[in-house]
């Protein structure tokens, strides 16, 4: 997707989550949508995340994937920066399975919602991102159509 | 918005879900987004819910948001049978205080996901909802950039 | 039991579950019942679930055996479209150990209830499914009776 | 219903289960299906619970109801004593919402399941027993199919 | 230890606990208290678990230790049928971490405690049991001395 | 009691605490087993509580009872600092219910256990201790039979 | 403390946070160390949140504390933007009792830390950054000697 | 660093817990900061955790890390007897995943704060230290700003 500009922004916290969002750029390939990926933690980075979050919408992005674990703060941090819509891929920890991830990106308090998904749910982001680029793009939404067409056969 | 087509479908799983349902209405009106309301349990009335969400789309919904608490399927059986973003709210319980509701909404199994926001997040549901409108709508997206400029100010 | 008609109906959220829920048709084996199996996700195949579901006891299935994980739905799905007894047994789930699928089961909101067994209880969901025959059925009773000696002599 | 035999056999671990089991003995009144009572602890009065148990069947009982808070070891020590059924009702409990009680009812070691419901689902527990009955009782499937189709009509 | 009368009664739901249970023996051997071992589960072998658990005092047992898993009702069910304490071991469990034995064992309702220790805490219970010996027993509260000596010093 | 010579030492970390420790003190009081009562917090006073530990025995204290909440270190540390039994209540907490007390209280490292009751196991530990000064007392020994028989006839 | 300089900072993600911590304020006030408060939340005022944080210590400021609940990022979010030491007090929850706010400020990945104290801690908080400022200030680390001593007597 | 005194004083209950704790030591080597290591349990060692603690300031020691797992009373014990600032690392557990650890530390109530971070968040307790050495030492405070400069390069 080299010449499209990107539509869908992911940003992972570590570089150790990116075989856990593996997932995530698959489904939107086989979707045929651009993205582009930023590695950049809220708390080691704050100002290049704000940085990028905050230019996303100037780069064509209209919806981004933030994927972080333990105090997952991204979803969060990057939901400030952007009135664009955020989804959440909490990742499993080792210790408490996930619980922490999830808890720190779905709790979410009044006004700035973040979408969340399934703990390491790197596949659903990406459907996720392109049903929401769906309500008001019928070739996106057409996606998800024969997408789940193609599950409900398989 | 009575002369308005809805473009948001708010279904919960009972009655008594409503009054904490209350500020996803209220919002939705503050942001002068139309939508429609609808009472019907997936495991009570499952076939009313599938014709609700199957239809929601002639109808001009794009976007659906689902509450219900306890085992909470609503969401992920809506989400079934629709290829538009479903915004999941879980419900508050006596018991567990809403974790048994998260978890049944958030964790969605690979292929249909929901977008989950905090429990008793019904506020943060209507902002989200316009959120997704707004990735081709600058209108929509023109509101959560006041809102958030409000929110800033306040 | 190829010749025999099937009284107990197995569904189970994906193929992934099949060596968990082995125990089970081991279990019914064992016993003499005959059963049939179906493999359908609540999520990414609800026309076919429901299809399964609401004609099963036609095909003279009396109870039915419903294995998902995560956002389990799949016991609660079932349940809506059958008035025959539900057994839903909670998959173990790699993040938060099947504490997901089991609230997801169990917590199932008034009117529409389904049998929990433990996570990953597929052996006991079989004697269950036996018990609950058993209640109009002496031989079934009898196998209960002399499993339950058997085990106390092991 | 006093000049039929039960065919439902309640006990629940403490009299102060009374008020929370109330709408188990209300939703049978309304099935037209008779049941006893009984208030014995498993602790508290092991031989007693013995005794009941051992000998519901006798008495006519096919299907048993079991509720208990805390450590609730009611409905497993029941189901090692008959080969009936047994429904478990895990008691909501004041510290720990009833988690307590649901894992002690609902983790049951393999060859002695019982059936769990939700956390202070007695009125599920109700139709669930009559689900069971409904195996092999067109009558008692009937005020199922009733039950469900008056729901759906509410 | 074979010449000596056993005090302390070791049972456990499972074979499958034994390994678990191993530091047990191994620290009452240290001790030089003789123990007898049985393995019966509750839901099993109720009336086996009975019988052991109601002639250990002729046997000259003084103190019981009860290691089980999941619903794990063992350590209940024995204190129901003896006057003497009963130290409870909740057995680690593959999917919930042993937190489903633990609130099995430890939650116990008004009237009959169990002596709760640590998930899998084989070694503390041996302990626990030779500090009950020795509120009247000088060698036995003299053999702790020495061990906390040892411990301090190691 | 005032003429007898305290065989029960009661500690609790707050004077908070008492309320929910009165039940543990009532039912001594029935057993006519005499018993001090401390209030001394493990991080507040840790050297009282040392002092009181230490020199317990020499008081003629048997069996220690120890209550506190959240971090609940008090009956490990007062367990570090006797070779005596310590039966640990884990206090209710407004937060977490209590869960914080219990798996600070319970889950003690090996080598020093404590014996745990359930969450606000007041009456449970008068009983315990009484059991375990049982271990070489027939007449504590039969104050528990006596209290399990009335128990079964109330 | 008017005319002096403040040295700790109270930052609280909303108004509803002051009367929890009120113990902070009144502690601080006890121990005669003068503080600023400014409440701002991480995702409704990221901008302000980060303006305060990082010109804190040229405002003569050496402790921060941060307050949130729910998906509490702010104690992150400062520590993010400032290399003095940020305690983080994690508020109570109507819904989970305050474990989202607990993990998503105690969980903070490698790197970044915040201090955290417990659910509601406010008290503690102040007497934390005391603590800290007492590594070299001797007047700090004697208040909390005196004040230690005045708790031991009371 | 063997010839300077040290200033922060690492304390793990367990020789097992030095594996965990590497990356505290190795982060205070690259910050240049001196440390002395302390292996002794709270519980099977108290008298000398009483020592050491106690005497830690006269050796020169302004901060401690106390490092413990499972009922980890280390922290508190430690922060029981000495005015310094304590950070308390919570041990993973293998059966509940540090849960345990975590409560048992962070919830220390009213009075004796520990300085709590993540489950074998032992690089981020020498960061802590650090910084709260910088309260007063510009020195430290400009080590903390270099690497988060050099976290922020990376």
């Amino acid at each position: 997707m080299a010449d499209e500009k990107p539509v869908v922004g992911i940003i992972m916290g570590s570089k150790s989550d990116m075989p856990a969002m593996e997932p995530c750029m698959q489904q939107l390939d086989e979707f045929g949508i651009s993205y582009e990926v930023k590695v950049a933690s809220a708390h080691r980075k704050p100002l290049e995340v704000h940085e990028w979050a905050s230019t996303a919408h100037e780069r064509g992005i209209k919806v981004i994937i933030a994927a972080a674990g333990k105090a997952a703060h991204l979803g969060g941090v990057v939901a400030a920066y952007t009135p664009d819509p955020v989804i959440a891929v909490p990742m499993k920890t080792s210790d408490l399975g996930g619980l922490d991830s999830l808890l720190s990106m779905v709790q979410m308090p009044s006004g700035v919602p973040v979408a969340c998904v399934a703990i390491n749910g790197a596949k659903n982001a990406a459907i996720l991102a392109v049903q929401m680029l769906g309500t008001n793009c019928d070739g996106c939404r057409q996606k998800i159509i024969d997408f789940k067409a193609a599950m409900a056969e398989a």
